[in-house]
């Protein structure tokens, strides 16, 4: 006991800095009741998991759930942090964006079909790989692979009309592979 | 003071591995001086704020001064970590570009315009919420709506001719909500 | 002992939850065999590093292994993280995209200069730095300054296709620098 009541002693003089602007900040120190065990166990944590999205026709698709019924449980551990989502692929894309209207995606996927020209029209060298294949990479890179969400009280803190998109840039539809990266305590 | 000399004292040869990159690690082991509280107050800290950006009439627009204005006492609490933004909106983007001759932001905008069609010559089926609103959720996913920028010594890390926009893809301006989270030591 | 032992013991109740999702989570209080020091070994690091990358002509190119020149020895360090790249430029970009095919690399070059007019036929108002300045204004904001990749057992956790490649979009070659940002576990 003595030994726990002097460790969080010296623990306040050093989380006063961080308690000016208490509201914003939670930290070990500033997010216990002083309890240490309860400092511990709101300390850094972090979860690290693959996942595979299952094969999707080329075009943009909402994701959300299915990214959810994934990490939804690991999200609950998190009262503040970040989810990362990285895409193993070249050829595809994860963006933000509507998640109610789905002319949206489709009319997103006519403009990348639009600026990025396809076949005979098309200036590429790189055509081994089918003709779908060289927009598809310009595709991903325009739009990303990657996503950082900030997670608020185990929830991701996106705005109401926001959703993930997974965006199948290729023809013919292959699983997708998404590590998705936890941190936050 | 026992337990807290040995405890510090156990903590020695954990530090050892990062103690090899010490130039370049900076963590809660080796950035202390040995003195447990030193070692609590550089713990991981994370700071989460909910910020409103003010109406912005359509066009891309150097926010920087007013994000510091918001942050700036925060991020003087991290030595080293990671700023990250994220806008709740799907009609708007955040993108860093520079940040001196205001030309630059209004070019972008009219290359924006330029190659997403808009009105009568545009195929787009979502029009229900006006002719400025599919192209603008299409910019969105082309600029992207997050941000992360390194944090070094209290200070956001950019060159120096980068800054921080706001592009607002819709005619009318509205207020927009940008999650900032920060994470470090 | 004593107090190692009785704050050892406080640990466990407080890791309850996180272990619940054991096979994802990693963090200081359920990656610990139960020793306190080994539980300090495995708390959360920072790495942040500047480093610079050579001139590179104008076009896209394959620099991982430039960078895991730099952060290789320091990746080792981390079983689960992340690592965020980020250029301190606004005429230049950062991708992820194909490391095999160079003919990838160039078509996308072709692309970006397709979509984004430069010289006569070019409608910018911003033409003082030369005619390629504000195109690559453009095309910075399009693929993006930043890149954030999973860390995983002290490797970046990238697909088999995946490269990271650094778009250099003035006509004169410089030196780019890039703040490297490394945290985990």
């Amino acid at each position: 006991m003595q030994s726990t009541a002097f460790f969080s002693a010296r623990h306040l003089p050093s989380a006063a800095p961080p308690v000016r602007v208490r509201a914003v900040f939670t930290n070990p120190s500033t997010a216990t009741d002083g309890n240490n065990s309860m400092a511990a166990s709101s300390g850094p944590k972090w979860a690290q998991k693959t996942i595979t999205l299952p094969p999707q026709r080329r075009g943009c698709h909402l994701v959300t759930s299915k990214i959810m019924k994934e990490i939804g449980p690991d999200l609950s551990e998190f009262k503040c942090g970040l989810a990362h989502l990285f895409l193993h692929h070249t050829s595809a894309s994860l963006t933000i964006n509507e998640n109610y209207d789905s002319d949206v995606r489709s009319d997103t996927e006519t403009f990348l079909n639009k600026i990025v020209p396809e076949g005979r029209s098309a200036p590429w060298t790189h055509t081994l790989e089918g003709p779908d294949d060289m927009p598809a990479h310009i595709k991903s890179s325009m739009f990303g692979c990657s996503l950082t969400i900030p997670i608020t009280n185990g929830k991701l803190n996106m705005g109401t009309w926001q959703g993930i998109w997974l965006c199948e840039h290729r023809d013919s539809p292959t699983p997708r592979t998404v590590v998705i990266t936890l941190n936050g305590i």
